[in-house]
């Protein structure tokens, strides 16, 4: 029982020769976003305001794991009920979206989803160009519309009646991602984020290939046992525009209820087939054999083919979950009752390796 | 066991005031499409060519409720794979999709889905302004790109792409949408097909009053057992550009698998929010006390808020479920077992006034 709090930074393969520069930033800050997390709770903030936290400042980051560079921000700029959160969006290392990766038409499409577990209420936005914080354009939507979901041009609209900051669509495309996505059209792959592009044959449209490896996610379940789950991304190397992915969609990438909050990533078009966050929690749900929360996760988890799915939740008895069948997923969870974890690998591996890691909070 | 189908033409509160001139081509309408579809299956079509011939016309009519005209034309214009639904297209009765109901910015944004039960594979379309038949473009992105998801400027630059009729965006605005558009506004609502507006308050943002009355849908399982469903529709009077309802979404308004396919109709915000039609093959699924077709319909449909939710399901046994908690769903079905059903009302009800119709096919 007590509060919890998971979160994820994408799932795919990531090879174990990962190297130490690219590992250690984002082991860094997937520290830092529990310290965050795990602070905002012990505060008592509510879940849906601690997910919303915790993946908004990914958002700013230009690294293909938007987790990756804000964890040498000082904790005080991370609260934005008090402000502070300028200092965020002023750091040039967040660099407010910048290196979102690139369509076909090398445009940047971003899209999220909020989703509040006891109310079951929700807000989700696709296709936007210009929003800083889509995650929290998300929950504008859940809050001040009669709709759950908008999506491209009126997504932007709506976004600029509500005077959320915006950029110029130019600002988010970073010479790095420009040349990702030159390197996907040769291969003619929908790109994985942790590989080389492959030689694919030509055919009409890209390779199924297309693992969310920035896809942000969070969990947290607050002290009076309130559920809540964000998820976020900055979409796909090479996907065609117009392409929605799991993130936004009630039950693929994000979903909580009663009994539990769930985020997931991976490969978009698995997950949205298989309803991923819905069925960990309909596991928990239904049939006089309802799983517990490890074990319906597992199960669905399982389910999927290898190679496609990561997932983070936590339960209303302050329970985690951190299942994959990638290679890796970015991760980290904390519990009131003083249980952490961070990690990449799968964990027997990581324990193996000394990558799983304990932190002190 | 054997074939099956059932169809849905919406649910709602509509008034038993309905005048005949309104019902009568509205049942006749379905009881067409009933002929339509059991046609095919008889002649070994697949499932998933079914429910895209079926829900394909529709679109094409100039009615809130999209299936209610073209119940008047021949049987053989309804093939198109013999080439004839040209004949479909160039009758006046179907005007390609004019009468679309309009956004609050006077505009047309149409989505749909498809998803076959064996297989899992799937394809949606959303914010499509010119495309003429929103189920075969979703068929087309789940057959023809890696990704399961369409929308807006990207769904329409595919569909060109693919060679896939269009109109002028102003093709589908008619004079009746547009007083229907000025009456919701005025009342300031998200306006429901079957009910007069109602004066709301002037919040910021339309009240949450937004039956998808308009939609359509159909579920088949064919004579070999294969699943599929199909869900389609021209949106919701007065909502706001860019919003994205439970009909494309796969687990909301549109989902099969290996057991049941099913499609939703009612308040989309709900349904997305329940994950409707995945909720019903899950507790098909799921647990020890798994349930059969008719009675997870029914607990699906019992554990939404009253006046929201209509579904139809097959399961592969060739069993048929027509739930909903609103007061009528436009609704058919038919099994190779010769039970066919056309009915508007509850059950009940309309046995008691001779308002479900069997007829003869």
């Amino acid at each position: 029982m007590g509060w919890a709090l998971a979160l994820h930074g994408g799932a795919g393969d990531v090879p174990r020769t990962l190297p130490p520069e690219s590992r250690e930033p984002r082991l860094a800050t997937l520290r830092r976003c529990l310290d965050i997390g795990t602070a905002a709770l012990r505060e008592g903030r509510t879940a849906l305001d601690v997910v919303e936290l915790v993946v908004r400042p990914p958002l700013l980051v230009s690294s293909p794991v938007p987790l990756s560079v804000w964890c040498r921000q000082p904790r005080a700029i991370l609260d934005p009920i008090h402000g502070q959160v300028r200092e965020l969006e002023d750091c040039p290392h967040f660099n407010a979206g910048r290196g979102s990766v690139l369509t076909s038409d090398g445009t940047v499409e971003m899209e999220a989803c909020v989703m509040e577990g006891a109310t079951l209420r929700c807000g989700a936005v696709s296709g936007l160009s210009t929003v800083a914080n889509a995650v929290s354009l998300a929950r504008l939507v859940m809050e001040k519309t009669p709709h759950i979901y908008l999506a491209f041009d009126g997504a932007e609209a709506f976004a600029r009646k509500q005077g959320v900051e915006t950029k110029d669509p130019s600002h988010f495309i970073t010479d790095h991602n420009i040349e990702r996505l030159r390197q996907a059209k040769e291969a003619n792959r929908v790109q994985i984020d942790y590989t080389q592009p492959m030689k694919g044959q030509n055919t009409q449209a890209p390779a199924d290939d297309n693992s969310q490896t920035g896809t942000v996610g969070c969990v947290a379940v607050d002290a009076a046992g309130n559920l809540a789950t964000a998820t976020s991304t900055g979409g796909l190397v090479n996907k065609m525009p117009g392409r929605i992915g799991d993130t936004p969609l009630v039950g693929a990438g994000t979903y909580a209820n009663a009994l539990c909050a769930v985020s997931a990533t991976g490969k978009g078009e698995e997950i949205i087939r298989r309803t991923v966050a819905r069925d960990v929690a309909a596991l928990m749900e239904h049939g006089d054999d309802a799983l517990p929360l490890r074990d319906a996760a597992a199960r669905v988890v399982a389910g999927a083919p290898r190679g496609t799915v990561g997932l983070v939740a936590v339960s209303r008895q302050g329970e985690v979950a951190m299942a994959h069948n990638t290679t890796a997923m970015f991760r980290a969870c904390a519990t009131e009752a003083g249980h952490t974890e961070v990690g990449i690998w799968t964990d027997a591996d990581a324990a193996a390796n000394g990558e799983t890691v304990s932190v002190a909070l």
